[in-house]
């Protein structure tokens, strides 16, 4: 299975947050070929800032393993993660990051310029199904001007 | 009420983690003078490495306002939060942040030298006793050695 695949079911995540009038980014984790964790952010549901897809995703693939590390993981997720994110990452010592569009905003990297926020062993690949990522995000913001 | 009130508040927290044989780091969330939510460090207990002090106060915070953002409070944490509690304080808009302990390994200021990862408005406060919360981190890893 593709990469494509599997940010095909991080989008359908950031759809279900769409629905719920969520800003729309959704994640899943994967290993093995398969779904182990999802999450879509739900900062207003929860009244929570720090409920983003990523943190939500990692925190039930913890759980669903019953380990705090994630060295054969590869998560999925439709937007360039935040700082928090990007942190929870590093901790997680996951193989694999993936992300669909860039946050000039919020992402990590317009923040941090120049430093891997990430572990040393976790890969990164960007810019999957950049163009579907990108184009929910603007559909949702554009909805609330 | 002085910082060094809250902090020792805050060290009570981290000493409940050194207990239950965690790193032992704790914070509280102080509103009008009231401490309102509190937690310490448990990646080894929820088996999840982004289960920081500062994570668990903070949604704890949220939860019991019923609100995304903490304009009037102040979060007391007895060493220098990470990469990605950095981000999380970010989100929360806090009015200030308040540590004890600086941390040369996994402290933000490590990763982002020069960067402040907090939200324009948040206050900052280092040092509070220092002391204090850098010997029970240093009484944890010589006991693990």
């Amino acid at each position: 299975m593709t990469d494509e695949y599997f940010m095909q079911l991080a989008l359908k995540q950031a759809e279900q947050a769409f629905e719920e009038d969520e800003i729309p980014i959704g994640a899943v984790v994967v290993q093995q070929h398969k779904v182990i964790a999802r999450g879509y952010n739900m900062t207003e549901k929860l009244n929570d800032p720090t409920a983003h897809a990523e943190m939500i995703a990692l925190t039930s693939a913890f759980g669903h393993l019953g380990a705090k590390y994630l060295p054969d993981a590869t998560l999925y997720v439709t937007v360039e993660p935040c700082v928090m994110c990007a942190g929870a990452l590093y901790w997680s010592k996951l193989s694999r990051v993936v992300w669909g569009a860039s946050d000039p905003k919020n992402g990590f990297s317009r923040v941090q310029p120049g430093i891997s926020p990430f572990h040393p062993k976790t890969a990164v690949t960007t810019g999957v199904l950049e163009a579907e990522c990108a184009a929910l995000m603007k559909a949702f913001f554009m909805n609330k001007r």
